[in-house]
């Protein structure tokens, strides 16, 4: 990538829609055979400083509903009403597909676009099953942890490599100025879990939490312009003892806090008790639900009980409330679920959430190892993509031992694009073989540039090329490091077609049915010449 | 891992079984609560130099056969006739099953025991879709490489990582003498692809290749002590033209080969139309066949096409001919295969094989991540393991790009251990998921230590963790660096185990139903105190 933020064969291309100075971003890859191969984009605007914060190009759409009187923010309300936003237009572009399947899908509340109107320097984007499979990147600070120019740096990498929205889970003192730099700071939409900031300010007294405090500090989140809140209303008190017996008991933090409190005054979640005051608030923002699964299963053990479902079934009754306020959700999962139990939870979710869109943290497949655990979890992600997971949360190689640097973002964004991309595949989603076909072209003509540019981290794939040729002219060479000159097989199967040139077969037979002429002139001289018998 | 090559915590320990001095070595793990978790172990026989050699504490068994005049040394032969082996007796004592069991899997084909008589170093395993899911490490020299001690220190290190079979894919100079080295220094299975060095004593030339020497060359391997061989049998002359359209050709080296000495002398392959010959050399040392795919799939685009499959089943009809000879059979498989079209490659190879144990590299699941293969191809590897496949050939990050180094096989061996262990989890295989539990009651009762070394990777989970909390006191800490310890989720649900032990309910009814009973009396008061409705 130069300074600019671009890749060094390629860049930002946009293409105008016609509401304001808003256009849509694409990677643009220029091969070296004169193709250019257009790719989905989180970036952002490029050359803007952290104090700078990004354009607030999305202001004149808000504007323009602020003007006219609206109360509901929502993309849903729009979309139920039967309107095209220019967000939908937006992301129609960006998708590849119609504006009123866009909207049909929002209506239907089979796909979200998170979008607080507060938060302009947005490029719209959309989570949906029957959109490209997104991925979201968890940053912020904890207790023992970092600073404001830190977490804006750390938001920029995860876009660099392909964070489709980012949950600041930050903890520590600076929590309300760390959201504004990066909300400023952020192409794409905002995630937090509010319930984090509350026990801030009840210094970590659980009991001392409220409904009040609640809608205070969804209020200050939602006027700074976060486009999501992670809200655990579906921890109710009868199904704490679920998780009684379980190995790991509740591994989540919102989870484990609301849980406390409810134990504690043996009263009901609060969060649950006063979702429709929640709603009413969420709306006038258009902020999204992402209902979260404070009783997820945190280990193989505890995979699929009793506690997880019966939250799961909770959270669907909540989407039924959020909805009739045309308020957007999703629904978060696991967790840690060996392969042969994933499916189920994709089952459950669809029933019993309505088909809202899901959204899992993984699922890690084995909990055998601390360390790799994106490679544990991309496993599962890829797979509960493919069966219809719209968002996969990623997992760092740091999860379970400490925060991730640097470094581990990479790796965790790398294998959760990986895995998105892979059910993208599955799924038959249009348009997204042809990023493999167009990767595996190059390989095959030994286009080396076009490949490294094609890949998902064209650095990398250039560096370990080069450690063992790193002459210019491996760049070119028709073989590589791996068999060498007198074994590769791509080699040899280009030769090959062009022995079948020369045995009297004209170069587009050859491609198309030549090899078959050969082949049944074989035949005609008499077929199978030996059928091998056992002794 | 100290100097002897165990790791701190534990060692390797062993169960005799009564013939000779061989003995079933597994590793022990002692954690600090007192428990010892015993795990399958591939390292071998630790403190030997690699001019040393392993001991051949196999001989013995060999040599009974010998002196009676045995002229099939293949355990399916064995088997067929109802003999039950120390090779599988041994087995039985690793895999947790019963003699006549392993027995039953080997004569029914089902299962291999690659363990060639002329390796009496070898501890045995084997191979087969009922037992644990195992992987091969390539390892080997290539026309731009490297020397013999580092080759064997290379299968010393991909041992140390779990590798349970290692194919020695040597193509320079020294082969013969490579492969020496490596024999005599592997407890575990080698394989090779012969046609490498045929290859070689023809200084490249294809068309000078022929069965006299592909015979000559499989019996000075085989007397070596080779395990198991990939023959490339199933690239039929009129196979070759359904390679014409593809994007990536024909992509396996062995498979190039053949095809184009098929093409040259408009001939058929010659290990196809000389079988029986082949099968006739391998019962005499029980050498297995890994029957190679040489038109696997090398790009999402060509996977599942009609030339895979056409070769598969031409693989089927060779494992009926192999059997006919009692020579064990396992079939190579893809490749490059996306998420949706890898339960077909699993459910035609059952069909047509007849259940032969199928040996699958990856398969990768996209292609645009090179650099990242070990991960593409974990997920696949996870999803065709869970579905039947027996063993995984590992994928490194230089695939496509380079020649592994030792990280490299490192990171290759331990996605694959990942890929292979979530499979066992994934079918239930009997105690796979222990380890899982035990590392997870570690985690959740702040035991770090224990927690490190039941990891696949203990040094990389304990070094993550010391990255941001160093000091020994943290070891014990009931937090780690993630959350910090106001939001750790498993300290607060152990207060919230204890709080409802103070709450009247005794510490075992807590565990049990204890917390069930509060929440019954909450029902008993009122049951759900609030139904949220829409406004």
């Amino acid at each position: 990538m130069n300074e600019n933020g671009t890749f060094e064969t390629g860049g930002r291309s946009h293409q105008k829609i016609e509401v304001g100075a808003l256009s849509v971003p694409f990677r643009e890859i220029q091969l070296t055979n004169g193709e250019v191969h257009r790719l989905y984009d989180t970036s952002g605007p490029q050359g803007f400083t952290a104090h700078q914060g990004l354009p607030a190009r999305r202001a004149p759409w808000v504007a323009g509903r602020e003007a006219r009187g609206d109360t509901n923010f929502s993309q849903m309300h729009y979309a139920r009403q039967g309107e095209v936003t220019p967000e939908m237009r937006f992301i129609a572009i960006r998708e590849g597909v119609e504006p009123e399947f866009v909207r049909a899908e929002v209506a239907r509340g089979r796909a979200i676009i998170p979008a607080n109107k507060r938060h302009p320097e947005l490029e719209p984007m959309i989570i949906g099953r029957n959109f490209k499979v997104k991925v979201n990147a968890n940053i912020g600070n904890s207790a023992v942890s970092s600073g404001i120019e830190e977490e804006v740096e750390k938001l920029r990498w995860a876009l660099r490599w392909g964070a489709d929205t980012v949950m600041d889970l930050s903890t520590g003192q600076d929590i309300h100025r760390t959201r504004e730099a990066i909300l400023r700071n952020s192409p794409v939409p905002i995630g937090t879990v509010p319930i984090y900031q509350c026990l801030e300010k009840v210094k970590g007294r659980v009991e001392d939490l409220s409904i009040d405090l609640f809608l205070e500090t969804l209020h200050e989140q939602a006027e700074q312009g976060v486009d999501y809140f992670t809200i655990h209303a579906g921890v109710l008190l009868r199904f704490v003892p679920l998780t009684a017996r379980r190995v790991t008991g509740i591994v989540s933090r919102g989870g484990s806090i609301m849980a406390r409190w409810c134990l504690h005054h043996h009263q009901e979640n609060f969060l649950y008790t006063h979702f429709d005051r929640i709603c009413a608030l969420m709306k006038r923002y258009d902020v999204s639900f992402s209902l979260g699964d404070g009783l997820r299963p945190g280990s193989i053990a505890d995979a699929n009980d009793a506690a997880q479902f019966a939250e799961l079934r909770t959270l669907g009754e909540l989407t039924k409330i959020a909805w009739d306020h045309d308020v957007q959700v999703m629904i978060e999962g696991p967790g840690h679920v060996p392969l042969d139990k994933i499916q189920r939870n994709m089952d459950e979710q669809l029933e019993h959430c309505y088909e809202a869109p899901f959204y899992t943290l993984g699922p890690l497949t084995t909990d055998i190892a601390p360390g790799y655990d994106h490679i544990t979890s991309a496993i599962g992600a890829a797979v509960i993509g493919s069966q219809g997971c719209a968002m996969l949360c990623y997992v760092t190689p740091k999860e379970h031992l400490g925060l991730p640097d640097k470094s581990d973002v990479k790796e965790g964004l790398i294998a959760y694009r990986i895995a998105a991309h892979a059910a993208d595949v599955a799924k038959g989603h249009p348009g997204a073989q042809d990023r493999d076909d167009a990767l595996s072209r190059a390989r095959f003509e030994f286009r080396w540039e076009d490949q490294f540019n094609l890949a998902l981290d064209p650095e990398t794939a250039r560096a370990y090329h080069d450690e063992t040729l790193p002459a210019p002219a491996a760049k070119v060479a028709h073989f590589c490091s791996m068999c060498g000159p007198r074994f590769c097989s791509m080699k040899i199967t280009q030769e090959l077609r062009e022995l079948a040139v020369q045995q009297g077969v004209d170069a587009e037979a050859a491609r198309e049915s030549g090899m078959g002429q050969m082949s049944q002139r074989f035949k005609d001289e008499g077929g199978e010449v030996y059928v091998p018998v056992g002794e």
